[in-house]
């Protein structure tokens, strides 16, 4: 049994890659939903449905999010109504939000409405979201503005410096029963290469799951976002910068140490496997990026290999 | 100024004429919301929306309603999470039910929400329902099933014989002041060709509606819509004779007596014209079949001429 944590498109790819290397029934992913938000009225998990489509096998090859093949006239109509649409919906996407919607006003948890919704697509994998109760990110920028984390990062194309960032709700949410079995049960905890403050931050941060993650004798393996200097999408880089952390996969290290025992840097980062080392944690230098799904497959294989080596080095230790 | 009473369709087609024919600003269509329903969680208004669509310009010309070139992808996404998709939603459709949905939730009158996302099209007829209250017609088949009405129109195709229907919320349902005030200052009512019984009938029993048609001196006029002892469209003929009307011109005539002052009937029926005349009404005989726009902007002058004629009428009696 697996677990990964995930945010968005990087962590969905390798979220993939294991489940084309495991049983999918093995594999648990934990995604993040601090970034969920209403749209038109609308409930959209912007990452729930990127991992959902993604192991569905019908995302969007080219962005890595979004339905391959959407069209995109219902948005033009929102459009001609008058209405912002600089949050790209298609209209296959959107028939998610409308039934995830639904659902959830019918009294459904956004862990029963996930289930039912990936279940319906055939996604054999379980898809959990990190809580069941309602966290929104807000972004404080340098220049002042306070945004909602889907503005500054679809509609400003995460370019404002970020001063801050706040998660309200998190401190009333609590890691369901769904998601402390599958830490508890997991032989191998993966943290995705997704944001490490927005993506994965937040998951640690509801309460129970760090401790269950703590508490787990499995081997626990970041893939760092962060290659060559750069983040491979989004703003990992800016707000690591921003924030005062070095933009490298030591800087990854540095904020994951204490939590795992393994990262996994890219080639072109080589030169810093023994900077890492010396942090106390194992390293795997390979090829991280994920182009292809043979890519995600590969990595995900790699990385099962350096679990076990982990776990046998614990069993050992 | 100038009150249309219309459902679906053939009143939306008409609507047409009479908003190409006089300046549109001149025109108030009252639309039956009573087939009004709830789908995927999202507020339907099918009439309303047949009527915007068409006055706007981009209704489905084969179809009548629904947009014109759109696509169903979202239904098709819809259908593959397993849910039923008897009802046919395009994409560009689902956009002005997912921005409906959202306005009325967040406190505006059904009479708001219309105004706004007619406006936003372009339309410069004032398009009102009925009423603010939510009103839904059940259909109670001879064979004992009770429908939804548009479970009874479209998923079962208007097959089920129908022994009785019920408006429920209609005793609640109150004429606006919008609706009062454009019936008050109506030069001419106009009885859309749609169905006396599920979409002019619900608008009469509005309460407020009746009484206020009955103090306009105003002629009053109905486009039968039967021709030739069928529907042009849609189950009337079928509930007519399965509820013991005739089903004529002459029927239509019988069910307006009181209400109207003239009836217009289709040039096929010419030979009813007496016999419509000898129940106290004046009558139009002429070409009421509207497959182009250039038939609704015919009928549509008739139609006011006819008014005319009738307002000189009433004048000098």
């Amino acid at each position: 049994m697996i677990v990964a944590l995930a945010g968005g498109v990087g962590g969905a790819k390798l979220a993939h890659g294991l489940a084309l290397s495991i049983p999918p029934e093995d594999l648990t992913v934990v995604i993040n939903t601090a970034d969920d938000f209403r749209l038109y009225g609308l409930y959209i998990s912007p990452d729930i449905d990127t991992v959902m489509y993604t192991l569905a096998g019908i995302a969007n090859p080219q962005t890595g999010w979004g339905v391959q093949g959407d069209t995109t006239n219902a948005l033009e109509m929102i459009a001609r109504y008058g209405r912002d649409t600089w949050f790209l919906i298609g209209d296959r996407d959107l028939a998610t939000h409308v039934l995830r919607t639904e659902l959830l006003s019918s009294g459904r948890t956004i862990t029963q409405v996930t289930s039912e919704l990936a279940t319906a697509l055939g996604v054999r994998s379980k898809l959990l979201p990190m809580c069941n109760e309602p966290v929104s990110t807000t972004i404080f920028a340098t220049d002042g503005r306070v945004l909602e984390f889907q503005e500054y990062f679809v509609r400003y194309r995460h370019e404002p410096e970020v001063a801050r960032v706040e998660f309200a709700g998190i401190d009333r949410a609590q890691a369901t029963q769904e998601v402390l079995a599958a830490i508890r049960s997991a032989e191998f905890i993966v943290f995705c290469p997704s944001n490490p403050f927005v993506s994965i931050g937040p998951i640690l941060n509801v309460r129970g799951i760090r401790g269950a993650i703590d508490a787990s004798s499995a081997p626990k393996v970041a893939v760092s976002p962060i290659v060559g200097g750069s983040a491979i999408k989004g703003p990992a880089a800016d707000m690591m910068r921003s924030m005062g952390f070095e933009v490298s996969p030591l800087g990854i290290a540095k904020y994951y140490r204490g939590i795992v025992n393994g990262i996994v840097i890219d080639n072109i980062d080589a030169d810093l496997e023994e900077n890492v080392r010396s942090l106390g944690l194992s390293v795997l230098v390979t090829n991280t990026i994920m182009n292809t799904v043979e890519d995600r497959q590969r990595l995900a294989r790699e990385l099962l290999a350096f679990g076990s080596k982990l776990m046998s080095e614990v069993s050992v230790s």
